[in-house]
């Protein structure tokens, strides 16, 4: 039947479509993130502005994608793992969306402290690090789901205790820092919430890293331990 | 033709079913949040305990939900409106479950605060207030999911302001507080964190209403303004 053959090349091509446009904006995101930090530990206010700026165009990647999602839902009634790849990029998408607010919200603290306090701030090696972490995450994240990939994405799950455990060092420090000279609070829960946002990158990215496991395995992860996930992803 | 007859009522019967787990996920959501702030107000570990164990029973909804949600895609292949309906249960339920996890991080920091400090902590008439406003704009968004009333929904899209602005005081009232007595610095920022999971109540709920504008509308109101989103309802 050439015709059906040719209905099932235009569907796998519409997924297709999808799948590079999540990566697509999964680069976006993952830019974001790194010129949002970048700014803040040079202080380049108009690097900020970019990034502050350019989170419409995250947003409007989520809206594209979405639609997207539900015209091949309307038109080609995916089932099985055609069905569950597209449910996995419209959570995916919401998760990658809110990654880009996080890294605007970073660049808006960046520009008020630039504002405020001059450039030398505490903690910005280990903000910068933990950074790393959280953007390690996404990167590897987003090649686990292009490549099917769920060993990689159960790293992904088992590195967020990492950007944790960074989160609380930080935590700790901005406190005795706080507590040695009260007049830094102000300043410091500055700090503590651009950690804050970096944590909350790394939880996103475990989101998704928990959708693709789901995707490819066809089992829900999203609530059960690390361990259990290995276990999962051996079978 | 009373087989497709047959076929539109079992799926309608489908489709209700979907809806009235939502509302009930929606509710046991609810009953979290109170009872998290309530156990952080009179320091009863007995039902922090509770809400902490009972997070699994959110997170069994939201996999039996999306599950009924693939499973409506796969056979019934929705079209229009009852796809719109189906998609955004799918996001209001990642939605709810994550509602379900700040107040789960709330039982577990009263639990903590009871433990460390005693009962009486400053703010906790306001942290208690803030979380009146989001529990209501959850509670709104709920009735406007079931009502498909979008007036209501873009209400709940306004109130967010004021969780925000809620957390502002807090936030600047405990600096205050910690720049008096450094002492009280840790024991601070827990309750900030106790109020940063509310604002984030608040975000969640937005989401939501900003979910319900799609589906009764079919326009994605997720990146306009409030005045847009009071545009787009008029219509």
């Amino acid at each position: 039947m050439p015709n059906s053959d040719h209905i099932s090349k235009q569907f796998d091509a519409e997924l297709e479509a999808i799948r590079a446009n999540v990566l697509q904006m999964g680069g976006l995101v993952e830019r974001q993130i790194l010129s949002a930090i970048e700014s803040l530990i040079t202080g380049d206010v108009a690097m900020m502005n970019r990034v502050i700026d350019d989170d419409h165009r995250v947003n409007a990647m989520e809206v594209k994608i979405d639609e997207a999602c539900s015209h091949v839902i309307a038109r080609r009634q995916p089932t099985a793992s055609d069905l569950r790849l597209v449910m996995t990029v419209v959570k995916t998408i919401t998760d990658l969306e809110r990654i880009g607010d996080e890294a605007q919200k970073i660049a808006r603290m960046a520009k008020l402290l630039s504002q405020k306090h001059g450039l030398s701030m505490p903690r910005y090696h280990e903000i910068k690090r933990t950074s790393e972490i959280a953007v390690d995450m996404l990167h590897k994240v987003l090649d686990a789901f292009a490549r099917l990939d769920v060993v990689m994405a159960a790293q992904v799950v088992r590195q967020d205790e990492q950007v944790d455990t960074e989160f609380q060092a930080i935590m700790r420090y901005l406190i005795t820092f706080m507590m040695e000279d009260p007049r830094t609070i102000s300043l410091s829960l500055e700090i503590l919430f651009i950690a804050k946002a970096i944590e909350r990158i790394g939880d996103h990215a475990q989101n998704i890293a928990e959708y693709v496991i789901y995707m490819v395995k066809g089992r829900d992860v999203r609530h059960i331990t690390v361990e259990e996930i290995d276990q999962e992803i051996r079978q």
